[in-house]
């Protein structure tokens, strides 16, 4: 029988499991300091939903057989079925689950077919570029507090992008599938990129206005747009994007950047886009987002909720860090010269009963240096050992391990000393 | 468009979601006072790994289209693949997720397709009943912890329950499909019980006979057993439950109740079965589990890794408990004579960084007497309001908003005043 997870999936073994736990614990700590909500959504959701919304990479969704159901792609688009199925016009809120992509899995670039994102979206009216100056805040104190190293929040407009085909003389029709080229610009040589461009049906001409714009790096790219004549299909993206940055340095946030060449393939983005990459690092991308203003009236047809957000991609912050802690227990109760069986399962009981991590042995063999040995390998810092000598005074030998120091006590004082 | 969620599973609105969150921390906390370790494993599974696991309900497994694979039906199957995997031959791990059944929804009964299950369970070699005995002591402390009332932990063993088959004569090849019917006990009345024993092939004296174990229920139910012509085929299983009840003596479990009705309908149990509810509620067992000591050398064919433990119906729980808390936000940020946004985003950043919880407001419309209608919505405890006075002063209006009072205070000295 084939023991394997299903291609692209993976285990995550105590060291793993226990990382991811801290991982997601403290995003959700800062979800929580901006005022966030949690909400869930099932795994799945009718199919209809997911249609439409993630320009080629529709093929790469799971269906379930005999059912209308495929599992979800990302968190974005069943919050806004949420939203609109509730009829709902406003909302901070967070979600962290699984999404699954049915792409060509890559170990070494932390890219698996089944990964788990944490989603932070505002949703509801507001002022110009608060709401997106509050998404950065969220990004940046994210990206400190995972503390991997030093970062770039790159960021664009849509609508800049979007100037930038029409002035280019691409069609209409073609934005979506020019848009997932350029969103290749850092995976392609530039060879293969105009090759691609040109697949696509732009003239070299086109091919060379286009990366005039997504290849422009100076920092005074505001100015240069401002001075192009561009300007005029983009002037409100522009002056908002200006507002965005005084916003972000009253939030204290430093390494934000504008690149023109960001895309993001996703069909729903209609203003700022973002992402946010650790520098240097192998996996790329570890945080997405934008704003999506038409998506939760696409599907209700009824109501316009402005939003925006992002996701966290927790696999990928995972990758970057290590883990080693591979459990927290505190004590473990061993014994000498006899098993002490129903003893042990007594101070065991007085442990768990004040919330002291505690294990011990179930077999008929012992070695109290296997113990001692298991302790270290654990990071488990007290041995508890029950003998007769000690049974006798209702007490126990008490062990530091690191310290390899021990002591006997009562029973009775054994939760106190431990929990001092 | 059909904006509903498929059938038989629900969103989780924030007050839902939050009372999740909590649930499922005050579980892993439990999990960890025991010294279990997490592991999580994939969504779904290759579909060999899920046969034959579950008896009648194989059909309630959903399959991915286009793929060999299936969603989880519970966790012990994957766990036991994680084991067999790896040739893992001890561990004691916790994992929570989400698993699914095509059944018949029914939310009254708290039955969905989609929910959440928490999983303990300890493999390897011990001494008789001592894993038992833990594994009894951890629901025990769970239910307690839960806090919703009084409950039974009813118990049996697979052993007995194949005695009692055995003595009724049944054919070995009919022992799960009768054990499937047996497990019904509780939800069929007893003509229809007995009518589903015909239907499977049983004589009324069988089904006479059967019924007269299942349905003992006295406390002396193992002294019965003891002086039943029945003891022939289960001396071990009764000597083991008797054990058993010593050890969870020793580990303070009232409650404990032993049911020869119980019968579990998956396939891999092979001692001790548990089924665990809180008397009079509607939803029935909230936690069920037991020993299963060939599942995981049933899928490697290689080593026999004995194992017991259980699962904790999440959703259930929740159903059993009120939800009333919607948000966490300690502080929300108001104006007054003005919107005064930038020194809002000042004045939220410091907050933030104090990993005090807060938020404010977007729009150009502000209306201070609605966002103290807010924050007693939200249960947020402060309302801070930025005026062109306090400004002035470097200062803040902060009203601590259940007491309606009032003061001055300097921004230099909010964070200490909120953190007190």
């Amino acid at each position: 029988m084939d023991l394997r997870t299903p291609k692209g999936t993976t285990d995550y073994p105590p060291a793993h499991a226990l990382l991811y736990e801290e991982i997601v614990n403290k995003t959700v700590e800062i979800f929580k300091v901006y005022g966030a909500q949690p909400i869930d959504t099932p795994i799945f959701e009718l199919k209809e939903i997911l249609l439409n919304k993630y320009g080629e990479d529709t093929k790469l969704i799971y269906d379930l057989k005999g059912e209308t159901c495929a599992l979800r792609y990302d968190l974005t688009v069943p919050f806004s079925r949420y939203m609109a199925m509730n009829r709902l016009k406003k909302i901070k809120r967070y979600q962290i689950g699984k999404v699954f992509r049915r792409d060509q899995p890559s170990i070494t670039k932390g890219r698996l077919r089944e990964f788990i994102q944490a989603d932070f979206d505002i949703a509801g009216d507001g002022l110009p570029m608060v709401v997106d100056a509050e998404i950065l805040s969220c990004v940046h104190r994210l990206l400190e507090m995972y503390n991997i190293g030093p970062f770039v929040i790159k960021i664009s407009d849509r609508r800049i992008l979007m100037a930038i085909l029409k002035v280019a003389g691409v069609q209409e029709n073609d934005f979506g599938t020019i848009c997932s080229t350029i969103d290749k610009i850092d995976k392609l040589s530039k060879e293969d990129l105009n090759k691609e461009f040109t697949s696509k049906g732009l003239s070299s001409k086109q091919i060379e206005e286009i990366n005039r714009y997504i290849s422009y790096k100076n920092e005074d790219i505001l100015e240069f747009l401002k001075n192009d004549k561009i300007i005029e299909e983009c002037r409100e993206a522009v002056g908002d994007l200006e507002r965005l940055l005084k916003y972000t340095k009253i939030y204290g946030c430093s390494s934000i950047e504008i690149n023109l060449s960001l895309a993001r393939g996703l069909e729903y983005y209609t203003g700022l886009i973002i992402e946010a990459e650790y520098i240097g690092t192998a996996v790329g991308s570890v945080i997405g987002g934008g704003r999506y203003d038409n998506l939760i009236d696409g599907l209700s047809n009824k109501d316009k909720v402005p939003c925006a957000g992002f996701s966290v991609g927790i696999s990928r912050i995972f990758s970057l860090l290590s883990s080693t802690k591979t459990s927290e227990t505190e004590v473990f109760v061993s014994c000498s010269g006899g098993l002490f069986l129903e003893e042990r399962m007594a101070i065991l009981n007085t442990l768990w009963g004040n919330k002291i991590k505690a294990e011990t042995f179930y077999t008929k063999r012992y070695n109290l240096k296997e113990h001692k040995e298991t302790c270290v390998k654990k990071g488990i810092k007290w041995l508890v050992v029950v003998g007769q000598q000690e049974v006798e005074k209702k007490a126990v030998k008490l062990i530091e391990v690191e310290k390899d120091q021990h002591e006997e006590i009562l029973l009775e004082d054994l939760v106190k000393k431990i929990n001092n």
